[in-house]
């Protein structure tokens, strides 16, 4: 039985983050400074909590500084905000970050729109994703899980320009992002999503497909076209009695099935999570270098 | 031989503008003010002559104040770029468009994005893309073409929900903001392009097919699936020795082949052309019931 390649994200985001170090280490050897991301929290959800300490943990191994904002839940919106601003004007930092969800007072449509698009390292500011939707016009930042994504395609030496590319999702952080990407990228793409009558014949024609539709292993082997690229962005946590924690997470795609079929995979966990961190230090970085080199 | 139910994009045109005239009645009524639309041409190209012409008298019809602004092809970046401003703070104009292409020596890009965007009727500002493809925001306004497309399906009775919709052509002006609003439409959107390595077996999945490559004829009756909604968006001049000016207007669909397979189809000229003008005239009018009522 055929076996598809695996992409090893963590190893892939290892050796970005390898390259982001190096980067840091010059700029700081150069400018006598080094990039900074605000990594902004409020309240006390154990999973934003790890993220967020993911994420500091990310920042400190590479050498950029990260600036600990920890908020209490029941700060206001108004409270949230002057935060942000006084985020904005801090020439020490890169990146703010916002980690999502909010407590459900506040508005994170507002507080994300009050973050300076200079700054944005989420790249979710309106103003950056018609620049990523439109020709000829380009992003301060692209979205860290899309140019994650990209990023395995072309580390993998898997060729985009003219090939169909399939995107099961269309929520404004990852499956509407990467389908402009895979458009940029010159891939003919169709967005697949809860309304499309027949999926499973629309993915079988792709020769990339990215699954961000967060429905556990909705994927099967045999909706795959034989030799298919397939990023499975989706990490779901379904229960698992035979582990200590009670859950386990799998993706959106079937992995047993689908490495069976498939010519490259990627696996949940350790593909599209570990880029998503070493993008946002990528993005960060580049914010840092702009305002180094004005 | 079936023949596909044409859609008298200048009938559907006319009705709106119908609608927009008793609108502007009833606005200048209650506030004794009318829309107001600046429309700027630089230069004396005779193609944008007689857009803009046909534009201004369309105000006219409707009762759109239309604020005629003609400058010299010598005139400065600059300049341009101060009467936008002067038009920005005109409380008497609601909408500005600036009819492109530009002369060479001045930035269209640069020149658009000095379009205030609560007067941007074209929608072209990528602020109001990006609103138009994320889920849950709206752009203040639609671009006028792609708007155009789907009222055209929509008061043709065409379902867009859960339908395939392939759009060909990928411009910022039309196939980029068309296959965006399909998308929030809820159908299965697949864009195809130069770059397509399949664009026919696409094309013949499709219930809904908007053509926007402006390539005369490049789309054969065999290419489609029977009872499709083709929308034409192309308008091709082809030779034609046999017509006084030389010349006619062609769609990107091959007409007499389509109009035997097609469920509906659009004229060339007569379809989207009107269209894009009843929504120019619309974006303006709702530009101003937005200020009146404020």
């Amino acid at each position: 039985m055929p076996m598809a390649t695996i992409i090893d994200g963590k190893a892939i985001a290892q050796t970005i983050r390898k390259e982001i170090a190096d980067e840091v280490r010059s700029l700081s050897q150069n400018y006598n400074k080094v990039p900074g991301l605000a990594v902004v929290i409020v309240g006390t959800r154990k999973d934003s909590q790890s993220y967020v300490s993911m994420k500091r943990k990310a920042c400190a191994e590479v050498g950029i500084r990260s600036v600990d904002i920890d908020l209490p839940e029941q700060i206001s919106e108004e409270e949230v905000i002057a935060k942000v601003h006084e985020l904005n004007e801090n020439p020490d930092v890169h990146g703010i970050l916002v980690q999502l969800p909010l407590p459900k007072h506040i508005s994170e449509e507002k507080v994300l729109s009050e973050i300076s698009i200079e700054k944005d390292v989420d790249g979710f500011h309106p103003l950056n994703i018609g620049k990523l939707a439109m020709k000829g016009r380009e992003p301060l930042f692209q979205p860290c899980t899309p140019k994650g994504c990209l990023e395995l395609l072309i580390r993998s030496g898997i060729s985009i320009k003219g090939k169909n590319a399939v995107v099961v999702g269309r929520s404004n952080i990852v499956g509407l992002p990467v389908s402009l990407l895979l458009l940029k990228a010159d891939a003919t793409v169709t967005i697949v999503h809860s309304h499309t009558s027949n999926p499973e014949s629309i993915i079988r024609e792709a020769d990339i497909i990215i699954a961000a539709a967060g429905q556990p292993k909705m994927i099967k082997g045999g909706w795959l076209k034989s030799g298919a690229a397939v990023i499975d962005v989706g990490t779901n946590a379904v229960d698992d009695p035979t582990r200590k924690s009670g859950y386990r997470l799998v993706g959106d795609v079937d992995f047993e099935e689908a490495n069976k079929v498939a010519g490259w995979l990627t696996p949940v966990p350790g593909g599209v999570g570990p880029m998503t961190v070493a993008m946002l230090l990528k993005n960060t970085l580049d914010g840092a270098k702009r305002k180094f080199t004005q």
